[in-house]
């Protein structure tokens, strides 16, 4: 039998989420291009037999720490676990260590990454068609997929060049309770964003959870980039910063252990009252959800991720220095190379994040997937064009920069090449 | 701040997201009691030390059968991967070798567990809310769970004393069509149903693909017990008879490998055509909608599988011998010991499935929550209300038992309980 695309889920229509799959083709079709593309990790030179030392440590750590025979040990490797995860504690340990993030670890639920999160927190939180999710705009595509997929509609919060402005939040409040919809929930990534790069100054957070308060908006902060600071301040996280339990947290080891685990975490204390008045944790919710999701997080990668952290004494911005200074000196190389090969462009400008993996760069022409063909052919250098990461479609003539996949030679010369592309490009008046 | 259940999304007000709940806590309270509860796996002695070698034995696979170096291997394991999975061909080639079903392994979607593959398939197939799931009736709270996070309508097929029935199929399809809604797919366990233990003759697979074709439903095929037959008897899956790539096939390697791994897949070789008229899998539909729910399954995961299936022969009926015989021996010592100590008792009756892990006991009063309370404090035995499996609630008189997780002599003490809590229990009008 043959399907229809129409006959499916509207999603599947929606290029929203086919655009990974057009940057995965490019990226293929040229393999010798530099690709600013990706925003994956740096691909370490990791040993397969180091996966054994953690699970031995994870081990060691359940039978001295909680008591548990061998056989219990094997037993939680390799049973099924339980729903909310079984290295919460491990978790609230290493937030608390390394964000000042305070949290009972009932509060905690282990996800297959921030995504599952995303998908949890939508889920539990979009009461009907009447609630409206507010995104940065731009925004990870991430979340849009994920409301899209839930047909959760999205509200744009127009992003300034310090992150999401709180007077645009309550402007972007205004106009869906205008609509007749209520404003339910805010998705944020206060530190180093993707795709735009930028950090929320802390006047600028202690402003927006007042802002949430009297919009009586529920915050989603997801925070995968915010150890990989460039400079040595640092700034809180609404999390750290909320007393009022009005933020839902969601938070990622792909980049601070590694991608392949697929392990993340939603930190969700609210207190949920049900008719029956017995209080529970919105976090015991999202465990109900994601019983009818993936059941459990796998509890063999739970157990390699809770190795690390067990390893690491739950203090991942320690752990993670030399990673810490290896993107630093990546974004600097960047920079560096921007302002060499393109600093004599007045028609090319681009923002100077203070950490994380992405800038967005500005050129007088449209960026679209035809000059990403061009691009990719003539001058063997690949990025993504910015108009995929806003909701609304502008973006035209900005392109996004990673560079956290890169060596530092490479990037020079990337941009070498990517120079010569802008060179060879008209400027364009549509 | 406070949130109030009635608040959230409305799968977390219905009961179908808190029984699994309610069993949990009835276990965590009575943990000597003999429980026929879980439908988990027998509890392996495994060592942790065996997963260096099924990594081992994945990575040597790489090396060897793809030629890719030591660096590409760890990248594999411990990069973000490819959305519709890294062991795709080993999986084809596995249902290839135990079940006949020959597909490409461009079809497999890799999920975190068969949970996974039925949101996947739910979410893609699923257009509006005028697309009604059919579901056999009782039938796994997974998929009913799943199709009440994704608010989609279900229709219970009465599943009778040898399965889904195809003429109860069509009958619903015409209900549904009488609605004004359209029948969109068939969710089916033909073998070994949980619940009911049941397992669909060959005659009727066929039917029930001839009534799918005639009432152009897709059917979504789940089969995590197929393996653990009690007798040696074959029958043919119904993807393995599916002519008209009608059958979207859903795998687990929960049960044949082991759960903590959390690897599933489903096949869906159905052709998608779109409005450009380029055609894709279903397959590759599926993967999109998995970019925003999990983005992967677990590489490190999939590797461990992977390095098991290699370690097999991608055959796992064969690497299962051992298995195959504990559930055999489970399931006769469960109807054996029914037979001891509930024979001579008219008012009680059950099923003798030929495999799997459940049967279901029918008894002359109510097995509601309460009852279960009783039957844990007083008798110390543990079971599942059937009516927790049941879409329209039916089912109050019967309970499921499940065998895989104890061992022959609590199986006979177990029922020897059960047997006195029977006795104790009034015949209830109600």
């Amino acid at each position: 039998m043959f399907v229809q695309l129409t006959d499916l889920h509207g999603s599947l229509s929606d290029p929203l989420l086919d655009t990974m799959n057009f940057l995965n083709e490019v990226t293929a079709r040229f393999p010798d291009a530099v690709s600013f593309a990706p925003g994956r990790p740096y691909d370490e030179p990791f040993d397969t037999t180091v996966i054994a030392g953690y699970l031995d440590a994870y081990a060691k750590h359940l039978e001295r720490d909680r008591g548990l025979s061998q056989r219990q040990v094997g037993g939680l490797l390799f049973q099924y676990g339980r729903t909310k995860g079984q290295i919460h504690d491990l978790v609230a340990a290493t937030v608390a260590n390394d964000e000042g993030i305070e949290v009972s670890p009932e509060s905690v639920v282990v996800t297959v990454g921030a995504q599952e999160g995303m998908l949890l927190a939508l889920r539990a939180l979009i009461r009907d068609s009447a609630d409206v999710l507010l995104v940065a705009s731009p925004c990870y595509v991430g979340i849009t997929g994920a409301a899209r997929l839930l047909d959760v509609p999205v509200e744009p919060v127009p992003e300034g060049p310090a992150g999401t402005d709180p007077a645009a939040v309550r402007a972007a409040a205004a106009r869906v309770r205008a609509s007749g919809r209520r404003p339910r929930a805010l998705y944020v990534v206060p530190d180093f964003a993707n795709p735009s790069g930028t950090r929320l100054p802390v006047a600028a957070r202690r402003d927006l959870l007042a802002v949430a308060a009297s919009e009586d908006l529920l915050v989603i902060e997801d925070n995968p980039y915010g150890l990989f600071s460039r400079t040595p301040a640092r700034v809180p996280t609404l999390k750290a910063l909320d007393r009022d339990r009005r933020v839902v947290y969601l938070g990622s080891f792909a980049k601070t252990c590694f991608p392949g685990a697929r392990v993340g975490y939603v930190i969700a204390d609210q207190p949920v009252t049900g008719p029956d008045g017995q209080p529970t944790l919105l976090a015991d919710q999202l465990s109900k959800i994601k019983s009818m999701i993936t059941v459990n997080t796998s509890p063999l990668a739970q157990a390699v991720i809770g190795g690390m952290l067990v390893t690491y004494g739950c203090r991942l911005r320690t752990a993670n220095e030399e990673r810490i200074r290896r993107y630093r000196d990546r974004l600097n190389a960047l920079l560096d190379a921007l302002r060499r090969h393109l600093g004599a462009n007045p028609g090319v400008t681009w923002n100077v994040p203070e950490g994380g993996f992405f800038l967005v760069l500005s050129v007088p022409f449209v960026v679209d997937e035809a000059a990403l063909t061009r691009s990719a052919r003539d001058h063997r250098v690949l990025w993504t064009p910015m108009s995929y990461f806003y909701p609304g479609g502008e973006g035209r003539r900005q392109l996004r920069l990673s560079c956290s996949y890169l060596e530092v030679d490479e990037i020079d010369e990337g941009i070498r090449r990517l120079s010569s592309f802008i060179a060879s490009e008209p400027a364009r008046a549509t």
